[in-house]
């Protein structure tokens, strides 16, 4: 079971067939589809169920002063206060997700930069969601724009040294899981350039 | 706007109530629920939608030559052959998740291990899901077991070094977003450590 790279590359894992595909509920965020699917070798097939959502951005915001943009608001999920860094969903004009990130950002912090760098870009959930969620890193943020937040949104935005964030994620106080995915991406890009 | 942790603790951010639950639709994976919430004090109100699930585990498992065990399979969400660390959903019965970590890891690819540590725990999605993950490290993982995977998985088992796991998280080949949060903590967790 010893593998290398090259290996699983060239894994014999087979892909499910869709026969069928019905949407069974349509909300502003989120539709929901199940699909009849059919792995003919293994003679198996079922039904399953899929959340449907566009892609998704949220951005590492640095100021010119090296601290992190946070945003702080109620979240309907698990009905908690939560601190987050700012992201949202990609809108279907956005030729490329860096220009929802770009708006996100003036929206809900009134931060902007001219300085981008993508650091990658996660499945938000393969098992279940069929979208992605696009990373980014922003740096040299200044204060440009009033906030400009959606209908339900009520957002407070702090700035908070970069070390004091990285403890805050590893004790759990900042825990939205796509957050804690972008750390990761930049620590890794970080790691690469020193 | 310059804020410390001390500062975001006390904020002033409210919760919304909910007035009425509904639950719209029912898989075998997770629920849909619709609440009717308000927040009087801003004189605002609304209907969203969030999607109930019970809590998840997954497990960075290293062998005892400090391989990472990972499990690649088909994932319905995507349509794509994913590669992941091992994990699952938290079984109702068991008193602490990491129960259910132990079992999600020997199901899925047979290795078990004395030499568990929490890495911590995510809001898998505050704004839309209820649950959360748990995130362990196995260390010193051997074969023990057959695999014993559910009806509908054919999991094929892979063992990867460490720096080459870490690569492919950085070029998004390992792209699962709980999987990369999972390697957030566990970088964190080392960095302390050393």
């Amino acid at each position: 079971m010893n593998t290398d790279k090259k290996q699983i590359k060239s894994s014999t894992i087979e892909k499910w067939v869709v026969s069928e595909r019905q949407k069974l509920l349509d909300t502003p965020v989120f539709n929901i589809l199940s699909h009849r699917s059919t792995l003919e070798a293994a003679g198996k097939s079922g039904t399953f169920y899929t959340i449907d959502a566009p892609d998704w951005v949220n951005i590492i915001a640095l100021t010119t002063d090296q601290k992190v943009i946070l945003v702080e608001q109620y979240r309907f999920g698990n009905e908690q206060i939560s601190l987050e860094i700012p992201g949202g969903m990609v809108d279907k004009g956005d030729p490329d997700p860096i220009e929802s990130a770009k708006r996100e950002l003036a929206e809900e912090t009134g931060y902007s930069t001219k300085k981008w760098t993508k650091l990658g870009k996660v499945a938000v959930n393969p098992a279940i969601f069929t979208n992605y969620c696009h990373l980014y890193l922003a740096e040299d943020c200044t204060l440009k724009y009033e906030q400009a937040p959606d209908e339900h949104e009520i957002i407070h935005v702090h700035t908070i040294q970069l070390p004091e964030f990285m403890q805050m994620v590893k004790t759990g106080e900042i825990d939205h899981s796509l957050v804690v995915a972008a750390v990761s991406q930049y620590i890794l890009w970080k790691m690469d350039k020193s």
